[in-house]
């Protein structure tokens, strides 16, 4: 069997579901290729990883130190393990990822006890903080110790620099940290045009996921600490979360792929962009409701469910909502104006039936 | 900056560390370009992972199912699960990697305990077992649910297919469950000369972790379901133990470029031969003595510490036991004879001193 | 000193801000003394367990069994745990107990996701169950297990009978099991005048959280299985969980005073018709607004802050929801009427100022 | 049914299976009912825990405090949870209850892992200690952060204060906090003839769990934070590890009850008494073997299974290891002269057959 008879998937196929469904960058796999051969020291005593550390503090400040891992349920988990005390809980939106989407890996593996606030559109404000952020003295109630907000969110909506600083302002007055899930934070800096550095280390975040597999990875995540006095012995933790991978530098060198240059950001304006032109070409489709502001690379539609299933069949994406009508259509850094305008005018198309 | 400039490291350099310093197989490594392109489903709804299936079936026998996860640590902990109730317990050796090397990771992701014996050569036996096998009723006592053994073993050395298989039987005849760890299954069944199932599905074994990352991967393992009568909702363990790779595509097709040919058994039976001519090598040595017998690609040997830590400066490996001047030299899919007899040489240039 | 000088409290102080502030019933108390003196076998094999276990079996059917636990917190968790995987969800009101009130011990000790549902009275329905009751294939969902429900409520209403076996239905038509958090389930008996099997296993509750304590005990509380093939190893649960008394005995002595006659209900009738006679005091007071139906020992209240301040001061109470001006009245077994009609003449005064 | 009349076991049979099945001390059981009457503050606020803590800071210094709890099991994870970071190891003897007889508790409920080190006599020292105590920057390694030590141990022999005073030491000069299982440390004060502060608090041990029950308490145990600087939200540990008791104050009376005066000092001595008689009584019989040196309550032996058997129909008590022809005789504070010559002479009439 021939190399390519391996080959089992159609490459010139792809769709709206999700930003993971779109494979690796070819800048970071040629990266992978870069950090082969010979022996490296294993669990991150490598060269790439090293280097990391700098590329690192190039955009997020001096103290900030990076601890790759394998995925973002990895990150999120170790984060907030480091944030919280036994006894802590992590107050955060009802829509986030960490609540609605790990299985419980927060509670099961990290012992946290999430408290929840119902959002508009997936963003935390200080009044919001404030239903749950009280009673620390209370023994029978799980201490507020940390404040998770996800930039950008999980409807595709962005924090703007000044909402991230209140809310840490806020956070911090009250004793308690800030962690920011940026699984898809360079298409929130792009969004917002503006560092990463802005909404987290310089805006007070402590801790950060910081979110490459939707970038255009192969695999790989990492926690950035901001804040190095918030937190304790992070490789131990990273080890016993089962986040610890052996040839690290196969992570690290990805990182250094898209954060050395503007990788990064290219990839996130360009499926940010792609998010544009689909909403655009929505908006000009009778009948079709778009629901929160795109922001990002998510365009959040209600239509007719019908519309929607007969639309699944020529392009894969999800119902969000089913009973309402919801449905979700994520860009990625590979889709192309054509894909856009081709799904466009068969939703035109559909809706016309 | 050129792609080139950012290799960080002399890819000549090898040593005897560890089969994890060493990098991805070139046909690994091709083979992730081969699963790049086009969308497919996240989370394992790929072609790559269903066609894995298969493959793994080939291996293992018509009811073998694999759930692909990210590292050893993560394989073992969430194939315990699988087989373990809330109260359920775990003997196994003294010297597995699950009670010495993952940071607690059983006990804190898991909530399991482990009921450990020590062994002379890291064998459980159905003997060794008893010693902890008792008291299912006595609700004081974690109950001891599944014996865990590592083939080949921490040490180096590998059960036969009857000893495994004495085993198996002896834990089923107490209502227990048989889980090996097999971070290094492609060296034993080269030592063996025999295919894996031979110790496994065919011997008893009810759970695999099956490693791939000191095969030759670039990162990835997966958990081997061989008794799907044994285990629950797979899935959402593996999700909830943050095992769950996006992208898993990029897993499975390492597994292929792996198990679809020959490849695991080739850089088992080099990396097992490097060992052997490393211990042919060393016995010629004087002085140095060779602790346990060599049936994989482990050398353990006991010289003078200062022998050691000379000889570490020229070439990378740990010390195993520095107390009683024990060390470990591991050999890996990319040891070339020239390291083997540039590593004898100078190990008996430093002995002579 | 004499054994008098060591009353350190006023026995003639009593208030309304919890039914565990009372102490122990006389007839509870003089048990004890009974179960006292020679040797009993500990951890539950002693004469007095094993008559519970008919005892219970008079009120909750044939195949009932008891596992006496120290305290509520540890009945729900162990309950909740038996009835659930490693990747189980509960489903339960956002006021239920064990989401506000346990300092996230089901997470942390149960790694137990919580799914919660706003409600109006603190009681679920089928319908609004089903905002949490799906997606059981979905691994990125914690899954539905259980519903977990509070008779009484947390806000002094009770379940009728018929719409506890609604939801049992439709709960197990879903493949899900029911467990009740008794913790006041004689004052939710009581109250809809029938025996607790009514609204238990009559009912399809398959597991009960039988609450002692403020029903006139000195301590003690019960997981009483009522589907024995709902569950697994309850005494390994129970004893994992830290609620294996040793010298049982005196916890099932004293449910033996309580429950084979009829103090328990006796109690319960005594502390709801206290609440009822505060109800209707309070209703004769203008601008104190009865927040919820006073279906069992509980009366909430809404008034002016500075009022329950001053009122305060002169009898113990809770704000419930300080903002909104809620405040929660509690009576108990040892209430009486003239403390209730003080409170009342109290609360008249203080409104009037 | 006249209240006698659910009396349901012999008050005047005794034996020797075990200090916890014994009841409780007649003026330990009368001071439950000072505390009765009227109404106090649930959770802990009450008179009599307040008053607690004056009683146990005349014991263990001015720095102590007490924080109630339910049971052994319960104070040994909390106490080691308060020492504890997430990633943190507990050093302990192979035979500590915490590793054989909590049946996972310490793993399942506070994620530690214990590294356990074989004893010839239930004793640790500083040599058996750094078997285990090492390797704090390895992150594959659970960081030992505490050592455990039982004292008296459950092979019923004692520490003295200086051997105590040299575990203490040597774990802090290693960064390690010590923590003392006094679940028979009234039994362990009085063999050494020395306030139990002298080998505790004074000799550098910073968290003690006090042991109650075995010492006639109904229930109930006590942490004792002996250095306040070690521990966090002690509360917030308590409640989310399910041992808070409501109604605390029947707990804190009867500590008052052993600890204000010299009860708790009466009954170790007695017990040990006893069992100091029974050791000499056995020595006085041929074919019986004492084991360990008798220090406290407790005396094991070995002689022939058969007349174990034999005597176990006439009194109850254990097998240690069955194997080997092991058993353990305990006394408590109940046990009577009567009672042991009249089971050293069916020992003697049994052993003659």
């Amino acid at each position: 069997m021939t190399t390519d008879a391996r080959r089992r998937h159609d490459p010139g196929v792809r769709g709206f579901a999700s930003d993971n469904y779109a494979g690796v960058h070819p800048e970071v796999l040629a990266a992978l290729a870069l950090a082969n051969g010979g022996h490296q020291s294993a669990y991150g005593d490598d060269d790439y990883t090293a280097h990391l550390q700098q590329t690192v503090r190039s955009h997020f400040g001096a103290r900030a130190e990076a601890f790759p891992v394998f995925n973002g349920t990895g990150a999120n988990v170790v984060a907030l393990q480091a944030l919280t005390d036994r006894w802590g809980a992590v107050v955060c939106a009802e829509s986030a990822h960490i609540n609605v989407d790990e299985c419980g890996a927060p509670e099961r593996v990290g012992g946290l006890k999430l408290l929840t606030v119902p959002t508009e559109d997936g963003k935390l404000t200080p009044e919001l903080i404030d239903r749950e952020a009280h009673g620390w003295e209370d023994e029978h109630r799980a201490m507020p110790q940390v404040v998770s907000i996800t930039q950008n969110t999980e409807l595709g909506t962005c924090y703007t620099v000044e909402e991230v600083r209140a809310i840490c302002e806020h956070a911090h007055e009250r004793g308690m940290k800030v962690h920011l899930d940026g699984a898809r934070i360079a298409n929130a800096a792009a969004s917002l045009d503006v560092p990463m550095r802005a909404f987290t280390n310089a805006a007070g975040v402590d801790v950060l996921s910081l979110g490459g597999t939707k970038n255009g990875m192969l695999f790989g995540e990492a926690v950035i600490v901001l804040d190095p006095g918030a937190v304790g012995a992070m490789k131990h933790l990273r080890k016993l979360s089962m986040q610890l991978a052996s040839k690290m530098r196969f992570i690290s060198v990805q990182w250094d792929a898209l954060l050395s240059g503007d990788l990064w950001l290219r990839n996130a304006r360009h499926a940010n962009a792609m998010a544009q032109r689909l909403a655009e070409g929505v908006k000009s489709v009778d009948g079709v409701e778009i629901l929160y502001p795109v922001q990002a690379n998510a365009v959040f539609a209600r239509l007719p469910n019908e519309v929607s299933e007969r639309l699944q069949k020529r392009f894969r994406f999800y119902f969000w909502d089913e009973a309402a009508g919801d449905v979700r259509w994520m860009c990625s850094f590979d889709t192309t104006e054509e894909d856009v305008d081709g799904f466009v005018a068969a939703l035109r198309e559909e809706m016309g039936r």
